[in-house]
């Protein structure tokens, strides 16, 4: 674990504040968070934003770490260059693995978010899932989504928790994100050590697309995520399961015969990106070899 | 009633989405509301700021009714010289009642605001709480709140609604809010047809002050709301009851002996205004004959 660092990251959208909050307690307080011993740097993602109390002043930051930094007359493709040449792993202080604290407007508790199957992410993802029992989204083949900041370390995973409003401080997300990141940090030190054994199998849901709200000629959402929908992330819908109801009283049913999952149902800041919830597919992959040796490889154990 | 019209306000805050969905959904079925006859026109409040997601621009439009519009440097102050002089009492569209539709993070359910004594807008609380049974906010004495929309019309409440995250459409609340307005109407139809008895009391939470939050030397909070009196609306407090906690758990009682009731507890647009929470004190009102006899008065009945 000599050289490994691992790069923290709070408030990559301005408006999610309470990771932000915790690691400002931490400043003032280095006792504060467990490290295990673990090298850490943290970072807040879009301080500019913060101060705003915005997600973002020109586009999604976290949606803006493409290779492609040419068109840097945006505030966040700027940033997300700073943050690649300063903490990436080619960078001035460089890290190879980030994790990216978020919250979200949806009932979805604590989870973890995964973005394609690099085997580095899968085994992090396998250690976390069998110590905590969290929830994996595996977010993969959808064009209209990429850019992720965690996708610019060669490990990366986002904490996704919530239910709680954009900008407000609540002592339940405080304390659920303090639990997740000393939980890593405490899995990477005892990893990098030899100390663990990897589980045999790591429970998925993988993205199968996503969903928009109805949308009236001038693309305003005509109808609310169903009562019996709201709150119901992780549940699995079926043919004829509610999804929508308009304010005169008119259901839209899921029609297709598959048994999907929906996830990040009305997370607030995706209303605007078309998504008004997200359908998953959950699958149990066998733990490959290649996902611990990845994982070892970085963590600079045997 | 025949010179009666009523104004209802949806979206004063721009980030407050539920109660302008709901307008803009009766703009396009015009049966969708139950109006008991009632002339009503309605508004969004802050359509600028709407557009921006945001719960204003330069200024909160609903502190920005005062007497004084000399300062008009500020899109707000402008809006609300705007809204006064197109639908005040002495407007181009006058309306004599105003109900103004908001949400808030907090989790007080639906509740009406008063702000001061006038005999009408208690008049008008009476029969809404014999109706509904709604609890009654009634702000008064506060020198740093002032210059709500409301006061510019001889009569007009502000109904609360939530929790609810800002900029989030939520089924629960559109329905809570529906509910209140139709309501409101139909008292009003009824009583201007003289066929409404007033109750014999109105149950009030007065406002005694309000909590800020512990800060740090930045001015930033430096302790969440306690996890248990968060989502505590409406219940009493007493010396020791937990108020704030600290991220290395550190725990602020209230020192007051005496027992007052919270409210607003953790609106996250008053973060800024310092106020994490605003106490208030239960009382029993008589109903008085003059607050019968005003809003009678305005509203064309015997």
């Amino acid at each position: 674990m000599k050289s490994l660092q691992v790069l923290l990251v709070a408030g990559t959208h301005g408006n999610e504040i309470n990771a932000p909050w915790l690691i400002d307690q931490w400043a003032k307080s280095p006792d504060l968070i467990e490290t295990n011993g673990v090298k850490v740097t943290w970072v807040i993602g879009n301080p500019a934003a913060r101060k705003e109390g915005k997600r973002y002043l020109d586009s999604d930051l976290n949606r803006s770490f493409s290779n492609d930094f040419s068109s840097l007359n945006d505030r966040e493709l700027l940033r997300a260059n700073e943050l690649s040449s300063t903490y990436g792993p080619k960078g001035t202080n460089p890290c190879q693995i980030a994790l990216d604290f978020h919250s979200t407007t949806s009932a979805m508790g604590s989870s973890v978010v995964v973005y394609g199957r690099r085997p580095s992410d899968l085994g992090l993802a396998s250690l976390i899932q069998a110590r905590l029992g969290l929830p994996i989204y595996l977010h993969e083949g959808d064009q209209s989504q990429t850019g992720f900041l965690v996708e610019s370390w060669p490990c990366g995973l986002v904490i996704e928790i919530g239910p709680v409003s954009q900008s407000l401080l609540h002592s339940r997300i405080v304390r659920q994100t303090q639990i997740v990141l000393e939980t890593c940090l405490e899995l990477i030190a005892k990893a990098s050590s030899g100390l663990l054994n990897y589980p045999d199998r790591l429970v998925i849901h993988k993205h199968l697309g996503s969903i928009d709200f109805p949308r009236d000629l001038s693309r305003h959402p005509s109808a609310t995520i169903h009562p019996q929908l709201q709150g119901a992330d992780w549940k699995p819908i079926k043919k004829g399961s509610p999804l929508f109801l308009s304010a005169d009283g008119d259901v839209v049913s899921y029609q297709g015969n598959d048994s999907p999952i929906p996830v990040f149902i009305n997370e607030a800041a995706y209303a605007e990106k078309n998504i008004a919830m997200s359908l998953t597919k959950r699958e149990v992959l066998r733990f490959e070899k290649g996902w611990g040796k990845e994982l070892n490889y970085l963590l600079g154990s045997q």
